[in-house]
Parts: structure tokens; C-alpha cells; sequence
């Protein structure tokens, strides 16, 4: 039995297939085993998507617009200076990560799956904005704390970046260290560490 | 023409599948393109591995041999207490994740294969251990200072395992920070952050 209609058909697709390359792996999940998954026709999913690359680099774009949506834009609305900005930035981006929605969308932008040049040029210039936003925001917060670090503001984005993008690989939803524990350390030892 | 003696063959083999796998991905990566970029025979290479499944788990178990040689080892023979340990850990960690030698090995324990489940328990196991034996070595380092930080030491672990770890997600052999400058300031973050 066949089901054309999906309420969100993108989004439904995406999240699909991303499972799909998770369990089973990128290049063994065929377009059969995507529409199959979704009882779907395939030609109702060729309809949205043209190829498993257009699928990939679509998961890809929706985990950057998801990182834009709920932390970027978000961050920029703070009122209260750079300090609450980053602040927020960091729980809210820990959140993101550990979404069970949107883990295995944004999981996908981890891993070393071979796109087109061209695309793979777009999702890394997207990946370096974003660490480009947390730099100018962590060099505000430093220079208005006055703070006496020698930490570049670089190396810090990359070592903030780092730690809490990691959480996908060992983080269990009934482990010890919940996400608002691992928001309140993970704050306290980069505020600390690169801030002083 | 075939070549059937390498000098060291179950690491070449190790080292170029790796390459391959990242290259073009597991899935589109057959025995024979193992073969044929080693200039080996089919015969030759399954001399060594019976199958790609047994490629991948050695590549994985190589790239814990190599943290638990060049790391744990080592720091574990390091004399002068907890805080010299912990320092040379995070210098000697930092240079696994960059030798250029071992990137293509150590990379693959990050990325998402579907190994058997009994492998699979295998090297999550000693992944694990890996961060006990961190989590152990800064509560050392903790105490010794008699730390006022209320960071736990495994949620300190995973911090500055992840944004080591993560490093090679973001490294460029010509850009502006080298690895002396990377393990200076981490190390300065992680103390400041987690020790205090």
C-alpha cells in the first residue's frame, strides 16, 4: 500500500533517509530503500528529490538551517551584551545536538560522506561562518570583560565547537549527565578556560 | 604487476583502505580496489584479511593501539605527579590526531560503520576505557590541587576528548595554528576551565 501524501514531505524524507544512512550505511541505502521506508511510490519520492547526492546535500543544508533557526537567530535577538549571547549560544546549541528530532539530520554533517565538489564547497563555507560567528562573538566577550586570556578567539571557537558537537558520540538520553549538567559545566569550563 | 611482498603488509593494507574508505566511501570500496591500489593480488590481500568487515575492525583495534601506545603508555611513565601526566596527555593526544602518518587510521574510529554488534562492543569498550582513564587522571589532578571546581571529571573528560578528537574535523597543515600553538592553548582552556 502505497501513501502519497506525507504532511511535511521534505522535511519527512530527509529525517528518513538520514536513519537510513545511519543504520545501514550511505552508499548500501538505495532510493527503493528510502521510498520503501516512507511507503511511498518511487516516483512520489523522485518527485522531491532527483538522486541519493541531492537527498545528502539536502540533509546537509537543513542541519546548517536548523543550526541558523534555533542558535544564530536566536543568539542575535539576546538583549544584555556578548557574555549572555555566548552564553545562550552554548546552551542552545548543546540543545540542538542532542534534539531527538533532529539528531540523525544533524549527525550527517559529521561524517565524511563524498559530495560533489561544488556542494561540499557550500556546506563547508556554511560550517565556517558559523564558527566564524562564535569567534567574533567569544573576541566581544573577551574584550569587554577586559580578560587577561591568551587564548585566541580562534582557537577557542574550534575548542568550544569541538566539545559540544562531540556530544553525539557518547551522549545516552538515561546516562548520569543530562543536558542541562552538561550545558552548566560545558559553560563553566570554556568561560573559565578561554575568558578567565 | 603484481607485487606480493610488502614490507610491513597488514599496516599498508590497513593504512590504504582507510585512505579508500574515506576517499570513496566503505560501501563503494571493494576488495579489489584494495588490491589494485596496493598492487596486490586478490589472493594476496585475502593472505592477510578475509573480508572487508575484518579490514574495518583492524583499522579501528589499530588506531586504539596506536592511543594506547603513543599516549597512555607513555603517560603513564611520565614522573612528577598527576598534572605533568595530564599535560603530557593532552600534547601527546593532540599529536596522534595530527600525525599525518596515522590520520586516515585514527579517523575512522569517529566515523559511523555498521560493525558486527560483537566488534562493535569491542572497540566501544575500549573507547570507553580511554575516557576512564582520563576521567581517572584529572580527578587525580583535582584533588591534588585541591580544585574549587564543581566540573565533574567525566564531564571534563568528555570535554577536552572532544575537542581533541574533533581537531581533525577542522585542521589545515598550512594554516595559522600549528599543533604547538593548538596544545598550548587547549591546554590552557582545559586547566583554567576544568582544574582551576
Amino acid at each position: 500500500m502505497h501513501r502519497e501524501a506525507l504532511i511535511e514531505p521534505r522535511q519527512e524524507i530527509l529525517r528518513t533517509a538520514a536513519r537510513l544512512f545511519q543504520q545501514q550505511g550511505y552508499d548500501a541505502t538505495s532510493m527503493n530503500d528510502v521510498a520503501a521506508a516512507l511507503k511511498l511510490s518511487k516516483g512520489g519520492l523522485y518527485h522531491h528529490f532527483q538522486s541519493k547526492d541531492e537527498i545528502l546535500l539536502h540533509i546537509m543544508s537543513h542541519a546548517l538551517d536548523i543550526t541558523e533557526q534555533r542558535v544564530i537567530n536566536v543568539v542575535r535577538r539576546v538583549e544584555g551584551g556578548p557574555e549572555e549571547r555566548l552564553r545562550t549560544l552554548i546552551r542552545l546549541h548543546i540543545e540542538v545536538v542532542l534534539s531527538e528530532e533532529d539528531r540523525e539530520i544533524t549527525v550527517m554533517l559529521h561524517e565524511n560522506h563524498p559530495l560533489p565538489p561544488v556542494s561540499r564547497r557550500k556546506i563547508n563555507g556554511r560550517k565556517k561562518d558559523y564558527v566564524h560567528f562564535v569567534e567574533n562573538l567569544i573576541a566581544d566577550v573577551q574584550r569587554q570583560r577586559g580578560s587577561p586570556s591568551t587564548v585566541s578567539p580562534r582557537a577557542a571557537a574550534f575548542a568550544l565547537v569541538g566539545m559540544i558537537n562531540w556530544i553525539y558520540q557518547w551522549y545516552k538520553p538515561d546516562g548520569e549527565l543530562t543536558g542541562d549538567a552538561i550545558a552548566r559545566q560545558f559553560t563553566e569550563i570554556f568561560f573559565r578556560g578561554a575568558i578567565g
